[in-house]
């Protein structure tokens, strides 16, 4: 017998909490796994030893069903980064007590490649000491820029969320008899998976957007501009997806950096309406899509959500199984119909690194996506979840603050 | 037997088509009405002659339904404000042209004040012509700022995808261990409707907006300020909704003003964000709800659907009953369970005119909203329409482009 622990990391998505009733439900079914401890805040509750036994505060079926349709992460999340153990072992050594004391024979991790790191440290740590608890990473994050899997949990719902807004913001842009343009800023660091994603409603017969910027290709105000008096010409209502991230002048984006060394990135969307504005003289709006695109769970892909609960699941078993230090990732074994298999990957092939659009998604002039893409997208948007509603609203599991403290 | 004409104006909702579709289903069924116009871009459409024989473009049910889960105007938009025809006859002469030639008897706006505006002209100067053609107002608008109607048709959807959202927004802000203050910003020129009801959350048990400003309070700098840090005592993470017109010092709000005089309004929620960051130095960012929340149809209100089904279809009978710048309007003839009629009022009573959050509304310190302000929202929001999807995303209809051309 044995306890199990498991923590949420990094930046939220609609689909974190689908994958710790993956894990939950899963250990329950494992008779080796007793006590099944969320921690708090990540890694950190584990630092502090701030634990929570899970089996008193998820109880019925009912309470799962909720965590699936609830957004951000239960337990809380961090963005703490995990020093390298030869520079300084006082964590680790806080981490393996935490641990040891509750009997932790296996510790998962949810987030994105930064925790990957977590995962990736740890398990080394614990080969160097002998020490015998498995570390797996289940993977998440919207921006789906992981490497070796084929996409990441959240990714589909957020995908799901930017192509149906982009929808309802071309049925409201294009009202007036006047040309208008509308730039449509969308979350993307250094990869334009999100940005792209909008593309897919070019199956659905729309022409919109129609044009798409993304950080893997350099970016020239000369050519957006062109670029937009061409579509003019075309269409009344032009619509632009651009990604946060895509690089123009400095001191446009703000420069604030986290603990990773990220830019915290904002103001594309209202430099380029500025310019047009300044350039064009024409109608246009910037619309930022902000944290809505990665926590409107009451738009959640049905197959994200799946997936994100079966990838927890596979997670236990593969720790069960022996092995240590791996992320589970998906790997697409049929384009069409659309289907994947869960494997693991070594957690060092995707810590810290970033997946960009292939060459092969983006249109050779770099302001649109391929219809390549708009297939890899398609699948994962299908499917929408049977949303429990109180008083006209999502319901939502949450844990109360004073517990969480 | 006669024809009618129909056409839709202002900003956006949720609720504009489903109006049009009540209109268009209850004149199929009275046989004195023969054809059903479609006026393209508002009353801009009837002054060009630009009308759109609807029976050859809603042909069944579901073209129907579809039109009821799809945002914005089917039939174009205008800001379009009339003159007085003392002033100038020549656009009323145009108008008058187009209705005769079609043989139209009855035509009805779809809009908010500005367009009730139009009715009342457009039956004044009918009257004083002894031009026996019936015009009807149809109101909606997000801001539910039209007086003598206990709600407007888009405002319940609207609500819900504001209260929606902020719930969403909550979780996204409650995850870290550092304190933050996130502030949400809500559209409202003048009248805080929409903002206040995000506070029907308190009816869910959450503690957040924990903090609500509307723009008919005078706000102060210095007591916001003072309410944060309040708030920041109590809570890990301090949520805020305030109206996009709630006045701040000048320079913030842009200024840009368009036909009727109305400012284009953008920037508190930046501009609160800069002053928490200097002032306290926390974990802070603005969020601007912006278009999605007058288009975001995949989560209307049935409610708020249904009534501008409903609300459209009493306007074809106004008029058959040989009534004419009437606008229809809603009341409420019981508190719980909700009940409302359908009446009709002079356009005059309601053009050009606002109405605003009683003061019942709002708790003294003009910090946050009531529970009776909650009672009043609850029932607008209640219920959710099965929504056609294709391809993973809510479908619209649509009129070919080269169509409205």
């Amino acid at each position: 017998m044995m306890n199990i622990a498991v923590a949420q990391s990094g930046g939220p998505t609609c689909a974190i909490n689908a994958s710790l009733v993956g894990v939950f439900a899963e250990s329950l079914k494992e008779p080796q796994i007793d006590a099944i401890f969320g921690s708090v805040n990540g890694i950190e509750g584990i630092i502090t030893n701030h634990l929570l036994d899970l089996k008193t505060l998820i109880k019925t079926n009912e309470d799962m069903e909720l965590l699936r349709q609830t957004p951000s992460t239960v337990l809380g999340s961090c963005r703490y980064k995990l020093p390298d153990w030869r520079d300084d072992e006082e964590v680790y050594k806080k981490i393996v007590n935490t641990l040891k004391q509750r009997q932790i024979g296996a510790f998962f991790y949810i987030g994105g490649n930064d925790s990957m790191d977590t995962v990736n440290k740890l398990s080394e740590y614990f080969a160097e000491q002998s020490i015998d608890i498995k570390v797996i990473g289940i993977p998440k994050t919207i921006d789906n820029d992981l490497c070796v899997t084929d996409h990441t949990p959240g990714f589909g719902s957020a995908a799901k969320y930017v192509a149906a807004t982009m929808h309802e913001i071309i049925r409201d842009s294009s009202v007036y008899s006047i040309p208008s343009v509308t730039i449509v800023e969308i979350m993307g660091r250094h990869a334009g998976w999100l940005t792209a994603s909008s593309a897919v409603l070019h199956a659905l017969g729309e022409t919109a957007p129609h044009l798409v910027y993304v950080p893997e290709r350099k970016f020239s105000l000369d050519s957006f501009m062109s670029d937009v008096r061409h579509e003019m010409a075309k269409h009344k209502a032009v619509i632009v997806a651009v990604s946060e991230g895509t690089e123009v002048p400095d001191g446009v984006q703000s420069g604030v950096v986290d603990n990773f060394g990220h830019k915290y990135l904002s103001g594309i969307g209202k430099y380029l309406e500025e310019e047009v504005r300044g350039q064009i003289g024409c109608k246009v709006r910037s619309i930022e899509l902000n944290v809505m695109q990665r926590c409107s769970s009451h738009l959640g892909s049905k197959t994200d959500i799946d997936e994100a609960e079966a990838i927890g699941a596979a997670g236990v078993r593969c720790a069960l199984s022996g092995k240590t230090g791996k992320v589970m990732i998906f790997r697409r074994v049929n384009e069409m119909p659309y289907s994947i298999v869960i494997e693991d990957a070594d957690a060092s092939l995707i810590a810290n690194k970033e997946k960009f659009l292939p060459d092969k998604f983006i249109v050779p002039a770099g302001n649109n996506i391929t219809d390549a893409a708009v297939d890899y997208f398609m699948p994962l948007i299908q499917g929408e979840l049977d949303i429990h509603y109180e008083n006209g609203l999502p319901r939502h599991f949450t844990i109360q603050e004073s517990v969480l403290k």
